[in-house]
């Protein structure tokens, strides 16, 4: 039965209301039947659509690696898998987390209470428990992080015979069995041989004659964002992972690096928008509102600074009223390259792509840039305004104010993320907004002390 | 020896120099000894550093098959690509193509002139060319654009020994070994099953009794972003490619999804920053300057009709001078409420999570966050005005406007880039700053509304 897009929800929404169906009834060979036979993700979809009540026959019905194995691919945040676990029996739990990917289990446990945590790594397999705790050691957002220690390694004497019948006897419990490392006796990385060399392969060779030496690994301490950078670099499927004497301790496969690039992407997305990252479509208007609103409180508070300084011009304002037609252009348009600037900055620092030698380099790029587009947004401004007003001093003030606060608005927009970085303060604090207001306030700087210059001239 | 990525540098180094020595010196033997034991990607990160002369000497040295293994892996964009073949004997050239993975061969010959397409085509392997050819009618960012028809598809009579038999004959020139796709005689997708699971099975069981009928494909037509989901929920390696009647017709592996992820990632944070996607960190300032000139230029247009809108005010501002100072703070927060609207319908909508039902929900959701958070920064700046100019009026005027354009800058976010997107206007058009400069000109437009109405109480 071919499955795509189209007939797939139709057929998928009728799957769905049976099985809910034989839940009710506590038809266990019915639910069994349909059950298994889906995709873990669609078993995934189907038990996040069921009533608790529904949820608990599930458990009755469902070993705790089964349930695992569509665990696994429910993406939720921590939280909601420990309001998930929290209705479960603890024993019954305990295996769930034991059983899912070890890295997957490793989010869920440092995220849940302390408490909780050492109720459910002793009711664990015990060979589950060891590899999970030498897991949780890593942080978070690095390579230990987010690898898996269930590898297949293999030592270079074997031969593809045997390698073969090996992997045969690991690949059901191996999260990726396409990749086999090679060791040698004390562990260290030696080589790494594909499924599919293996496969071409001689029976009779032996794996060291058949491995790659040239193993590209990752250490256990990298950002994974370096990481996703090489398995996308390379087209990996996957990558081994070696602590500091070269010891294979895990590998990260790429559904994990997939989730790492979008993950990743959303972040820089959301410090532009000037958002938390943990935003949903589902969240309600106050939901919403409470996530945005610290942030909108500060700009708030923020544009009151803008408002005061302005006020400390009101002589010039009131002796020349025109001049504050132009206040949204300038600060819109310092807020536009500022934009523009730190959209460059925080990705490539992101990315990794902006290097310590090319910090300067980039600024001067973009300084650069800010006074070009700024001359000719000034050249254009001055004709409209002598043609619309007739003003050439005026012209003058506004075109001026344009060049320098859109060149010293890309600097601004450059140099603080990178600045920030340098320090290792979280530069989630240069976001968008926090960089535009900024701008504002300097813009309007610029433009109130050049029309103060020329005052004489437009009085 | 293992490449962790301390050392990895150092030592990359060291081999390139040696690499180019070896061209320099014409010395065949030495150059392929240590090139070809290199990584696909890295011998494109070499072959980049080469000068044209020593690129001449590398193609004497590697046959086409050997240059389109890194081609593949360079990821240039196709103008790029095209200045590289320019410089290549046409027939070699064409081997080169022929011989690259089709997805990313389609993807040089549909942007290169037809002229040359028409020279490269017929100097192919016939087979090449055909394949090609396929699927050079395939939209670009769909399913067909992004596939690549090597796949190893086998019959459901076979036995897991035949199948494995099988594999090893096709396996050096198929992209993806690791799923297998079971077709019926007339090439429908019946089935599919994973070499680990071959692998596991029974070498005398029959494919039909091992695989999965189940099989989750995409349509050719399918957009690239979802067929990203779909792999991304599934924890895929590849997922297969069928046509309107359901023929097996393609593969998309995970290397071209992550880069799918990487890429609309990037296009929706362009969008963000009002910049265009090709943005390079080694442009020089005349080259980011010209890129982003005339969206600024345009910006610079609409940022006047603010202007031109505000000397309506004129009198307004004259009679009290303390209303030109809130300009900022009004617009600023606008464009900031705005900016949080669009970054949600933006990557709603491009990662299809935004569906026809559920945009008034998400429309109203937005404005209820609007309209809450305006109210809390409406009730903290009237309270600000009150203490720093004890005027009421003016308090209930800004915090009354900021109230009224925080709401409707999270509608206009959230309405302009659906209605663009469902009129089929290319959504780009509704980027950040252009969305900014709309909500500055309402924004205004309410606050000297409000304004007005008050006059009499403000003098």
């Amino acid at each position: 039965m071919d499955m795509s897009r189209d007939n797939r929800e139709i057929d998928f929404e009728e799957v769905k209301q049976s099985l809910i169906k034989y839940l009710n009834e506590e038809n266990l060979d019915g639910f069994r039947e349909i059950f298994m036979d889906l995709h873990n993700y669609e078993q995934g979809e189907i038990y996040q659509a069921l009533t608790d009540e529904e949820k608990n026959t599930l458990y009755k019905f469902l070993s705790p690696e089964e349930v695992s194995d569509f665990f696994d691919l429910l993406e939720l945040e921590a939280d909601e898998y420990e309001e998930l676990l929290d209705k479960i029996d603890a024993r019954y739990a305990a295996h769930i987390i034991g059983a899912m990917q070890y890295d997957n289990a490793v989010d869920i446990l440092n995220e849940i209470s302390r408490e909780k945590m050492t109720t459910y790594l002793p009711l664990m397999d015990k060979e589950d428990a060891v590899e999970i705790r030498s897991l949780m050691n890593y942080e978070e957002d690095t390579a230990g992080g987010i690898m898996t220690t269930e590898v297949v390694s293999i030592n270079s004497l074997m031969t593809v015979r045997e390698a073969m019948r090996y992997l045969k006897e690991v690949a059901p419990e191996s999260e990726m069995i396409y990749y086999l490392f090679v060791t040698d006796p004390d562990n260290h990385l030696a080589g790494i041989i594909s499924l599919r060399e293996l496969i071409v392969a001689d029976d009779d060779e032996y794996i060291g004659d058949v491995m790659t030496e040239r193993v590209v690994s990752v250490r256990v301490s990298d950002d994974q964002e370096e990481v996703a950078q090489i398995v996308r670099d390379y087209d990996f499927l996957a990558v081994p992972v070696v602590d500091f004497q070269d010891h294979l301790v895990g590998i990260i496969t790429a559904d994990d690096i997939m989730d790492v690039i979008h993950e990743e992407a959303g972040e820089d997305y959301s410090r532009l928008a000037g958002m938390s990252d943990n935003e949903s479509t589902s969240d309600t208007a106050m939901e919403t509102a409470k996530k945005r609103l610290p942030w909108l409180i500060g700009l708030t508070f923020m544009g009151m600074i803008t408002a005061w300084m302005l006020s400390f011009f009101e002589d010039t304002l009131a002796r020349v009223v025109l001049l504050s037609a132009f206040i949204p252009v300038i600060s819109g348009m310092a807020g536009n390259t500022g934009t523009q600037s730190l959209a460059v900055a925080i990705r490539g620092i992101s990315t990794g792509e902006i290097k310590e030698s090319s910090k300067i380099k980039l600024a001067g790029r973009e300084l650069g840039s800010g006074f070009i587009t700024g001359l000719a947004c000034g050249i254009v401004i001055f004709l409209i305004i002598i043609v619309m007003y007739r003003e050439p001093v005026l012209g003058i003030i506004v075109s001026g104010s344009l060049l320098a606060s859109m060149s010293v608005a890309t600097i601004i927009g450059t140099v603080i993320p990178l600045l920030m970085n340098k320090a290792g303060i979280d530069p989630a604090i240069a976001s968008g907004p926090f960089i535009t207001t900024a701008n504002d306030i300097i813009s309007l700087l610029i433009y109130f002390g050049l029309a103060n210059v020329f005052m004489s001239s437009l009085l």
